[in-house]
């Protein structure tokens, strides 16, 4: 990189002054004429038959513009795959949580609408319900759905080498259960739409989303409406956390009551129904069993983890094997066995998590600290040793192109002061470590790809058109910054038009850590032939070889010779005066295994590329209250390049309060099907007091497919912490904690269990 | 043409369904969050000088949030030349017309932005002001602007072949003077603009508009600030006519508003506004000389015509000259001298219309029926004789690639009965015609070409992107005709993204009849390119080559065999899953002479190709009243190969009502500098009672530049329609009428004249 390269350079992000200066305008600001307001009916029991809803006196009222139940629908259920399309968005039959939606209103102010949803009527049959997995799957229990069995949902099963054979063979053999609690996401954005579908027949609708050609896609096949006359649209959001992933049932009430009325519709989410009847997290019992010969090498594995889906398939048949997934692609696994099962209950559903997996990934990291101090080993020295490398291939297939995970141990232990802390500290001070892979650019069939086009106007300045969506991580930064150093043209020359499925092209969104790996890639590759097409009206106008010209900071010139200069401009409105309008195309297809698939052909190349991160926390227990804090967390992460090493930094620090932090505060507590935590108020998201100090590291490396070197920045960390904090606990007061979040009560009950035992 | 073709077919307009159904959503419509109303103070005197603004108790009114005067712009003056930017937008020094721009203000709501103006307290020095061009041109006349002698803003010099030789020549020699009042453009939406200037500095702007890439670089220029920091959006538009060419006071004064507010602004002419502040219509003085042989050959014209420009330069070059250009477009003139002066006035500012030139082009038809009179020859004949043909070059150096004039002469007296009335109708009822070409893409600097992209979906469906706009003209659901036809999909199947600079690229608009043929011709190209990459996925799939395969309504198949076939959506389907986005780029820049300027070198190619009509109108009478009734207009167009005959027709129909009834009704007021008639009440805009039977005629042929042979649709009638009034006005009275619009009371004063005189 040159001096004046742009790449590794801290810059504000694009949306800062807006957020910061509270001007920023979210979905729930939008008004569009004729607006109507929308509202939910919600069920009030956790499994019930619909017998009757009338709706008559409701749609009487005075300004109720429509009224609809699922029988507006196209009778089309929705799911990732074939064959989990089980979730009608609003259920004819029965209802299956406690917030599912039953029928919705458009009127003309809130109180009207608010007045419509009391005055329909449903006729509900209670069914018994359950709200465990361990209840749900037992023979007899009450079926969510008929068609899965003891409401398995998925069942994700990857076998890999002589497992029984190994284990035969280990030194050291540990099998534990550990479970994990599900939380909020915790969007300070209440959800909400806005949608018109127009007299010409086309969907105009605007939601937090996370990507949203891949919305417009489940529209498309939920409304039978063809891709191209639904037009989602992504404004500023208030977070998304993997929350925002997928289609939500908020969107398909919106469209049904735009379509019905024939007016725009806003909807917007109280905080209760955002943590309701939006995506909830899965709460996870994993049992792991682990076999390591004496030397630290892990050479058996058998994982048998439960993940409470809640009342429909969502992302299931991902979110069932991402844990397990993340895990083999930072470790060395010889032989392995991992059943995954999804299981439903009449809990809301539960979808993808930036922290997704916790009780999975920190129990392995827990057996790995076990083994080490068995065998006497540095928790450091164990996980390098067993660390995955650059060119291995992992259990499932997955070639590794680049991999900075012992750097990043070594970095954090060094930073840390590892050496002279783990076991050394004062009692109830404890230091401990975690590390973990995240793939960049996973499979997700047409929308694994992205494509963009950059015009250079006669100014010199430039527009970028890319479906890239930023929901806080600074993507839309990003994807400038790779714009102007490709072009040789400063970041503020360059506006970026993005997260509008019609304006824009093929994208994956912010799924899958694409944004900077595939959406930036064919950024890169689009700003690149614009630069090529530049600088071939340069040569001409010069009348100097093509070659021999360089940009930088919007000058053309000659790479020997500076001062033979002439400004981008000139040489745009020369090509310009020609017949060519300087405008370049990129497209960028992350090489991945296509015919691999997430539940029937786990085996293949994941994605690709994969980021590395390790995770050291410093915390101290107080065995009076049982309160944990978390003092310093130091967060080293291979990321490749980074483009914008301020938001990477940005992303670790969310990434520590979102993984760590909220290991100790956050759990939803439940009474059967009824969430009792709901609000801002009852549920404890971390707050600025409860941050520790943070050390974030980046290990710089270049990866030879992101663009300028760049992987993904953050989740390694968000999914490290909480490992690195279960370890630190151990650390701390000698316990092995199997059940999270690390409430008070529960270090307390730990606390006095091992007393006793002692 | 096979039989699944598109083009040709007449097709339902895409926004035909909301604007039937009022659904339509306009400028005036759009609501922001946080929204300001604008509102102007103006002139009250037609010519003053700006002693002092004080608007301290403006600012100080509670809900105002800010007050603009010219003091707060950039101190540049826009001009479309640079030797014409001369209009500061908000003047500092003195106000030029009576409703010209002094300060503005945005607040809370419209009543405290009406209290605010009246807060402002504005010192004038009053100065003798000038309102017509005689009056204007004067020595010791008072300066409108200094820098411009004798109030003459341009002066275009135009001089072919041998004048005073041909005029010695000459058998019969004529000479007249033309004059024309101006008109209001009487579009039914109120000028209207919101505005937004982001915290990121970008400035978003909505506002009926015939090109928004021009409007931006306009705002680009005033406002100092880069081209992709301001996004021109335009949705539906009452009207354009030529009146929505130009940047508006009204874009800038909303700009500032929101610069300096921080907030969106709307600001909604109101009727008068309207009619005053937003571009006016010329008034022409036309002295014409013509000199012909006596077998009717035209072989010396000599002009000098005089524009009433209004206080400032505006589109000037350009309107100072088109009025020339298409006449010369339309007949051989092999020796000619055009004066062209457009002189400035303290009326509004005056720019482009849809029937710019009536008493210059009508005096010219009158000048062609009293030769034809006088040599007994027919009038049809003579315009054939002297018709221009395709391979001929103009005057000016314009080559005719293909044209339809003698056809559409032919067809049009043909159908209206020509022959059996010419001369032979009842007393008080006449026939006359008047023919015109029109250029297709003509000069516009960086902006004369159009870019666009076509991207096809996994489902078949496809999205256009392309700058072009639609001012009611039906310039959207051409290109989707286009688009598909190109395709192979059905028109359905297309949805167009448009009118918006930032998600589009560059275009020119709907100047310059471009929309079709350079717009079209971009949108083509794209098309033909994603169809290219179709066939190849499609060959590939199929295992068949790619020249055997053709594409109609949406399968792709064997041309010799039928039943081999895949559906678009399995090809497109195919290409993605191997790597390959459907995405088709075009570029049309129009063959003209790009070192033409309007004034300084006003030869060359002026153009990609010309269109040509002939109108016929059929006029009765009463010689009582005064009053003209227009029996019936046969209007034909050769607009090449026509996409949407329907539109086509639509066109031709508005353009008999503009530039035909028009004629008899239109005429702006005057009391010095006040306008008199500034409303609907007042104004006589021609109702569907004052309609004739209108028989349009399309003369197919096919332009070898066209996007599929099409041309441009409307403009030769809109232009010539007057023509063939004021030759049929002289058939049914034996009055050459030569002062536009033809009132009742001209009307009786001239047949009063008449008679005095026999």
């Amino acid at each position: 990189m040159t001096e004046t390269s742009l790449i590794g350079k801290s810059m504000i992000r694009t949306d800062s002054v807006a957020k910061a200066t509270g001007q920023a305008i979210y979905t729930a600001d939008l008004k569009l004429p004729r607006m109507l307001v929308g509202k939910v009916l919600r069920s009030p029991y956790p499994h019930a038959r619909i017998l009757n809803i009338d709706t008559t006196r409701a749609e009487r009222l005075k300004g109720v513009k429509a009224v609809i139940t699922g029988k507006d629908g196209y009778d089309i259920k929705w799911g990732v795959f074939p064959y989990t399309q089980d979730h009608a968005m609003i259920p004819t039959d029965k209802v299956r949580y406690i917030g599912e939606e039953v029928a919705a209103v458009a009127a003309v102010d809130e109180e009207t609408a608010m007045e419509a949803l009391s005055l329909i009527e449903v006729e509900y049959e209670e069914l018994p319900a359950v709200f465990t997995v361990e209840e749900a799957m037992k023979d007899g229990a009450p079926l969510i759905h008929d068609q899965y069995k003891n409401n398995i949902n998925v069942h994700v099963h990857i076998e890999v080498g002589e497992v029984e054979k190994a284990f035969s063979e280990a030194d050291i053999v540990l099998e534990d259960r550990f479970e994990a609690a599900g939380e909020m996401y915790g969007m300070m954005e209440p959800y909400a739409v806005v949608a018109y579908y127009t007299p010409e027949g086309y969907l105009d609708i605007y939601m937090p989303n996370a990507g949203p050609h891949v919305r417009a896609k489940a529209l498309s096949n939920l409304l039978k409406m063809p891709l191209n006359k639904i037009r989602v649209r992504h404004i500023n959001s208030g977070g998304a956390f993997g929350g925002r992933s997928e289609i939500s049932p908020g969107d398909f009430v919106t469209s049904l009551l735009t379509i019905k009325s024939g007016r725009p519709v806003k909807l917007v989410y109280t905080r209760e129904e955002t943590s309701i009847a939006t995506r909830q997290v899965h709460d996870i019992i994993a049992h792991i069993k682990t076999g390591a010969k004496k030397d630290g090498t892990i050479i058996a594995k058998e994982f048998k983890v439960y993940y409470n889906g809640g009342a429909y398939s969502s992302t299931g048949p991902i979110a069932t094997s991402i844990p397990f997934y993340v895990y083999e692609e930072t470790y060395r696994l010889p032989n392995l066995r991992y059943d995954g099962y999804r299981v439903l209950t009449n809990r809301p559903i539960r979808g993808m998590y930036r922290c997704h997996g916790r009780a999975f990934l920190a129990g392995n990291a827990m057996h790995m600290d076990k083994i080490a101090e068995e065998i006497g080993m540095d928790p450091t020295d164990i996980r390098i040793k067993n660390g995955i490398r650059a060119g291995e291939v992992t259990a499932t297939g997955s070639k590794i192109i680049s991999c900075g995970l012992e750097d990043t141990i070594k970095a954090a232990a060094k930073k840390s002061g590892w050496k002279k802390k783990r076991g050394k500290l004062p009692p109830y001070h404890g230091i401990g470590m975690g590390c973990l892979a995240i793939m960049c650019g996973f499979p997700m069939g047409f929308r694994s790809g992205s494509s963009a086009y950059v015009r250079v106007n006669e100014d010199g300045a430039a527009t970028v058109i890319s479906g890239v969506v930023d929901n806080g991580q600074g993507n839309e930064s990003v994807v400038v910054q790779i714009a102007a150093h490709a072009l040789g043209i400063p970041v503020s020359y360059v506006n970026l038009i993005c997260s509008d499925t019609e304006a824009t092209t093929h994208d994956p969104g912010a799924y899958s850590q694409a944004a900077v790996f595939v959406s930036g890639n064919a950024v890169r590759l689009a700003a690149e032939d614009a630069r090529d097409k530049i600088l071939t009206a340069a040569s001409q106008y010069m009348k100097v070889d093509k070659e021999a010209l360089t940009i930088e900071e919007g000058v053309i010139h000659l790479k020997d010779e500076p001062e033979t200069a002439i400004k981008v401009s000139k040489a745009v409105r020369y090509a310009m005066s020609k017949g060519n309008h300087i405008q370049g195309y990129g497209t960028y297809i992350p090489k991945i295994s296509f015919d691999r698939e997430w539940v029937k052909n786990p085996y293949g190349q994941m994605a690709g590329t994969f980021s590395y991160g390790t995770s050291i926390a410093e915390v101290e227990v107080d065995p009076e209250t049982g309160i944990i804090k978390l003092l310093r967390m130091v967060v080293a992460h291979d990321c490749g390049n980074p483009i914008n090493p301020m938001a990477v930094e940005g992303q670790l620090e969310g990434s520590v309060g979102m993984g760590g932090v909220a290991t100790i505060l956050e759990e939803h507590v439940w009474d059967g099907g009824l969430q009792l935590n709901s609000d801002f108020l009852e549920y404890k998201l971390p707050l600025s007091v409860d941050m520790p100090e943070i050390d974030p590291i980046l290990i710089q490396s270049m990866d030879p497919e992101g663009p300028y070197g760049a992987k993904e920045g953050g989740l390694t960390i968000s999914m490290s912490a909480y490992k690195a904090i279960a370890n630190a606990v151990y650390d701390a007061t000698g316990v092995w904690m199997r059940f999270f979040p690390y409430t008070p009560d529960r270090v307390l009950k730990a606390l006095e269990e091992k007393k006793a035992k002692s």
